[in-house]
């Protein structure tokens, strides 16, 4: 009984369209054009790599899209028990119609060639979308994104600041920041100056969030201009920067974009908990690692002080979702934001989301996003979100509790798609 | 067949009378009064301000009893998805005849208005003990309470100790402090000894443990008569107190209180992890939240230095239960205390307690207490724990481990009802 | 339906023989000689203590094993809810026909008899073996043994460090390394060629890892020669050692160590977490706790700079298991490796091997170990592991992603055995 109640739910949970509030896909080019950009996630490579396969060979010169796949397919079987070996058979299967249940040496090729073909269609990411049931998606904008040559209604402009707030002692950024905004960033206004005219360019473009994401040792305080002028100051200088000065110019930056977030009336999103570069050897995009010994009590003067900024956060270990959960159940300006990155396993989302649907008021509560690269992962990706939240409404609300079907249904849509919509929506300026 | 082993479970554990070993009952005034009483509790308030009614409302001056319920009922439906809100509803239908599963703008007139009538009974207390099986509630008292006026066989008296270990630099606590024990605190010497009156009065009085709530950075280490003398002669005089000379005066009188707890044999509780005022602007009680990186090893020196005391020791986060588990199964003196606060919502409840149940000598886990203001919280609080514990016993003591039914009900009896009896009263003086 | 297939599941997961890749056995007296030897081990009477048994009466000089199972008998009650009383009651009911489901005063005294007389069979360990379908068992080896005198194939050596690593300022430390390496350790050069006799030992006798436990404040990083020096200088020196050159002697041992496994090629079993004699009134072997607050970015230096090394890492506590699921993820040289101790129980074992059945490559798990003291307890374990392994397997591989039943063992074998042979042979020399 249970699993049929289990299918229900995910049935009425799969008939409504949506928006992915989360991704990284590149606008221009949102679908996949071969296998290799599925395959290719690094979500594949890098446990293709860990479970063997040399570096070397994944990111070799001139290796072509087709030879990459075989390379991947070929070593495909150590992975195949993992959930993201499932999201890839997910996608064949209801994209590529491919009917068998692994990827061998000997089927990827007739895959291959016949997705290809597939993907070929003038109109495939607009099939995609359709399929997915998906009428936009956020993307993940560099800071200096012309955000032209695409649909913003679909495509939503988001605006991407790691790179101001850890990365202004490197030249090229603070080029592209005097390029995109027209000001040389010497000191606290100017700085300060030329963030302004991001927010005017991204607001001017539809965007409905500023985000970022955090190193577990980042605890934000604001900076007075004159300290931030001194350390803006030794960081333009170049050379070797103190871990104080960065800290102050990080601080400074951050905290200046949480500014331009309340008077733009953007919600922030938080991503918190992120090491780069841990594994140094690793495959592109699969160096970063974490440690889990991180606390929201690091955020406690941002949310004192910015009671009018949304911040949607994410923590990348499922240890710190019950901070999470009780600081979305204290504080008006907390919302709970998807299963992100390491955590966006089933254990996890699984304890992780049940626990939030219990204790966080219900419209404070961003299900799901992807965090997808290519449009094809929001289909297997929001499926398995929607099976896990389907059997926590079956388990916890309607057996447990006694709540009707329809009643578990509308709360489960609210957290997948009335939350974004208004969460998203309601700051805009 | 498994729900309805839980169900056969569930209605032994509730057919039997029990002791609630933590709230924070007023033994003058214990049931409540109307709506706004329960409606009140600090848990509604702080999820209506955070799903977006603003604390001026909620506390706004002047407010009626009924306009403050209607206000809150009005903006119920955001926390309708919360166990929480399952507590009301189920005191609604189980006290006061409500048939709908729902609080809106609609009902909570009626609601209203028959449950205040309901309540006026001259017995209305002694109702809500006998309907939900309880024939004795632990108090948090203040260390001055007079403990007068009410039946202590009851309402248990427990003597609460925060404000003697951290709040002794304010003149008005010291006050209260020298008329309550008729000592003034000048020096390690008077504080012992108020301290030892304060013990006398309350043993005299049916005390059955000592309590506190402590900040994730407390480590308790005992400190000489020296120290002690100087960090209170400088915390006395008044003035900016240094973090060094207030914790040396926290350590001191803490451990003081412990050599008491082994002296008059009254078990201490310690409640881990709270940090206090994190949302300064959040409603009355509303407003506490925590930093999960504490670890049971501060209390090392302290579990060791008094192994004639019992420690039942409860953590605010599920991440701390694993350690709890792990310490009341080595230590003698540590007991594994209910599910606090912010871990008292059936995931944590879920995942903490099978932990316990599958760990700890069943003698040494008190499985829950309902840590509420009013009475009627008992009820739905206990069931939602009888319902966990149900689960737990079928699924992994009936199913998983062969056990029979009435093997795993005595086991939920001794967590739920026994232990509580054998652990605060085996030490008694 | 679901329990079915958990027990169609578990059947075949019970029908193939396997190593069991950790324990403490003693391969000259592998078997249980009597029930002292089995209800002695730690497990038993640090809970029996806990729930209140005296030290002085479970270590009382003179008992005799009789009396010893007697006593421990006497004080059953207490912890028969947990589940390592399951595995009691499993090994006495599997190995010695006892028929009941708890062992009581009364019945304790047959059980004693009769199994002393089965336990005298001179085949004995063999028949444990064979019942529990193991063909081996890894050892725990001190790095003086002489590893003579038993089947290697069956009792597989492996080099344990930690009295190197940590107790290396010890005399009679010392001692015994120079008399099993031939060769005084007066500076790095001596150390580190004393090491490599014991590695040339080892491997000379079938060793098959290197293997360590680790306290949660560890951190390794390389040392020079020239600071290996100084610090082995004033350990040796004797009198009170700082804790910068413990750490630095610590270091250097443990680095050495590294690079004698990646020249060895033998796997490094990284035991991660445990504090020792926290509870120094605990009885023997029932006195180490923890801090949870531990990370494996503690060990990015190290694991970047041996990929030639595989660590088989375990985690002492469920919170960071989270991490050892991404780190093996994304490190080719890590794989997870059982589940250690405290969080050696159901709740734990669940969320924990879910995770990384999920996540992590199926060929870089090593599913269990039974880290048994006496043969007999491998048998219970295993069993518990594979109940909770069938449940996954069921529950999110058949019913979840519909896998079939074949495939699902397929998976099951590999953690529980095929893995051991690949990881632990693959690297040998």
């Amino acid at each position: 009984m249970s699993l049929e109640l289990r299918q229900t739910i995910y049935d009425s949970l799969s008939s409504f369209d949506f928006v992915d509030p989360h991704t990284h896909i590149n606008a221009l080019q949102p679908a996949a054009k071969n296998l290799a950009d599925i395959l290719g996630y690094h979500y594949y490579t890098e446990l293709a790599h860990s479970a063997g396969l040399a570096r070397t060979q994944i990111e070799a010169d001139g290796l072509s899209p087709k030879e990459k796949v075989g390379l991947l397919a070929e070593n495909f079987a150590p992975l195949e028990n993992t959930i993201q070996a499932s999201w890839f058979i997910e996608i064949a299967r209801e994209f590529f119609g491919f009917t068998e249940d692994r990827l061998t040496p000997d089927n990827w090729e007739s895959l291959y060639d016949h997705s290809e073909q597939v993907m070929s269609a003038p109109d495939w990411s607009q099939q995609v979308l359709k399929k997915s049931r998906l009428t936009g998606v956020f993307l993940t904008n560099d800071f200096d994104d012309p955000l032209a040559g695409f649909d913003t209604n679909v495509y939503i402009p988001c605006l991407r600041t790691d790179d101001l707030v850890f990365h202004l002692s490197k030249p090229v950024v603070r080029e592209r920041l005097a390029k995109a905004s027209g000001t040389e960033a010497r000191n606290a206004t100017s700085v300060r100056n030329a963030i302004t005219k991001l927010f005017e360019h991204f607001c001017a473009n539809g965007a409905r969030a500023c985000a970022i994401s955090l190193p577990p040792t980042f605890a934000p305080e604001p900076v007075a201009d004159g300290a931030a002028d001194a350390a803006l100051a030794k960081v333009l200088a170049g050379g070797d920067v103190s871990a104080e000065h960065a800290r102050t110019v990080s601080n400074f930056v951050f905290w200046t974009l949480t500014q331009h977030c309340a008077e733009f009336r953007l919600p922030f999103d938080l991503m918190i908990g992120v090491n780069r570069a841990v594994y140094r050897e690793g495959v592109y995009q699969g160096q970063d690692l974490y440690d889990s010994r991180v606390s929201l009590i690091q955020y406690q003067r941002l949310l004192n002080a910015f009671p009018q900024v949304t911040f949607p956060i994410s923590v990348l270990a499922s240890v710190t979702n019950q901070e999470l959960v009780s600081y979305a159940w204290i504080f008006p300006n907390v919302v709970t934001n998807g299963h992100w990155w390491y955590s966006n396993t089933p254990t996890y989302i699984e304890h992780d989301a049940r626990a939030r649907l219990e204790a966080v008021p219900q419209t404070k509560q961003i299900g799901y996003y992807s965090d997808m690269y290519k449009l094809e992962f929001a289909l297997p990706k929001f499926n398995m979100y929607k099976r896990i939240l389907a059997k926590i409404l079956a388990e916890q609300f309607v057996q447990a509790r006694g709540w009707s079907e329809t009643r578990a249904i509308e709360l489960g849509t609210k957290v997948l798609r009335d939350n974004t919509a208004q969460v998203f929506a309601a700051n805009r300026s």
